[in-house]
């Protein structure tokens, strides 16, 4: 696989930057268990020049918090497809598909494949998600699944 | 097995929905951890006209929360028994034994087996209630046991 | 092994009732990981007759909730060591050694295998304290240890 | 290897004294995770004289409260590299390179063991990381890494 051309990651949340937990206290704050490897990998990557979305079908400010920390857009679907998203950030940024790489690691992932160069699954993603994948990471979701990929695109694996 | 009937799921919620993990902060702040691949389950299930129910020995506001934002119904059983529960509800839902299945992990969800089509039983459940199901699901609690349940009833494995 | 003399239970908190964790928020607010499966037994153990103490060496305000929470007694060491402690409370209550047993998983609670019938460590305890075990129990710190324990004093392994 | 000439032990944070996770409220409250087995060891190591200083690239007050409750020197890098940070920490307080060990588990760790007597490594480090380390450690990060390193130089393994 060549990443020389990608210039864009678009990455899902839940299960592949957590994975998928969702603390819920019992006075009605929520939270996510994010990995600092992740952080890491995200702050190499954009010093590099690549830009990264975290698209995510669940709105939430812990996420919009962290992907901002991080230098990285926070993209709620708000009902609308991811592949419908990822099509139109690309046609904004003036970037072709062959720029772009998508990691996700559920059903509803799968047909953002379509639009991008490569779909990424984490070791522990849906079944259907690992047989639709160009690749299989070998992290599982949360445990710096981001960080392989982008160790892969700057040769630091 | 054959879950062309099921109308109703009903679920035990620490050690399924959960891994049992219960985060006590030092100011009296109660905290559990569910996870969002079940969260897309239910939503699929729900879409589907499969109706949930949360059954839990434990009162817990963080339980109920999650639960009313996932569109399912949280019982606490309050000192009655489970299987006396689930009869009441079905009676209610004019829905018969062959309409629900029950997903418990502990010795005091066996006797519930009784009054539904399947006992379902997480990887890591209890010995007396693994001996008791009649299909151990291969996810330990709060890694997406009612998922993988959903996915069967769907076939979506 | 021979449980039926058991009337009191001693158990470590760090490494025992939880894996070690400790979860601190940039506010000052501390947290710990309890499991729910403790909380059952506990319950039934008490139901049975029989006492618990938790013991720690760590004073902690999300601990003594829990503890009291599920009618456990709460002692924090305070610089007394935990044998001298376990000696003294089993004299109050009119108890002998031959009623107590102790669990738990470092080198610093050892020596208190000497005043309990049985000293007992969870599969991921310290290598010294394993090596001191009366018996190891299966479950590892935090996943269920004290449950286990339970199970088998009250016959339900 | 011989750690009887160790006096100052040097420790990442995120990978060594945590697993990476971090915990993001939906109020902006941060968390991270520590482990009691830690705690234990580095009582004993400050007991016995060894210094400890926690050397971070991410600012963060829950890891500053963690540290000086434990009697460590928390050191935010701000933009200094870790090699030179420990040189100058040597330097001041009159000790030797070979007073001196680092524990961390990242690429931007490696370079730090110029400057020390051993590199230690915890057992899920970066595999760039493990290849540069003298002794990669039995435990994953968060896990008691830090004990185990402890537990060497005072021969309690």
């Amino acid at each position: 696989m060549r990443f020389d051309t990608v210039k864009i990651i678009f990455t899902d949340v839940d299960g592949v930057l957590t994975n998928g937990d969702l603390l819920v206290l019992n006075n009605g704050l929520y939270g996510k268990i994010f990995n600092t490897r992740d952080g890491l990998g995200i702050e190499k990557a954009i010093a590099y020049g690549i830009k990264i979305y975290w698209i995510t079908g669940r709105s939430d400010y812990a996420t919009k918090i962290r992907a901002e920390e991080l230098g990285c857009k926070y993209v709620f679907t708000n009902g609308r497809t991811k592949e419908d998203l990822i099509k139109n950030i690309l046609n904004e940024a003036k970037l072709k598909k062959d720029n772009a790489i998508f990691v996700g690691d559920d059903i509803t992932d799968v047909r953002a494949k379509s639009v991008v160069k490569y779909f990424l699954v984490p070791q522990d993603g849906h079944k259907k998600a690992r047989e639709s994948a160009d690749l299989i990471i070998n992290k599982n979701g949360g445990k710096g699944v981001l960080r392989e990929v982008i160790d892969l695109i700057l040769n630091e694996e």
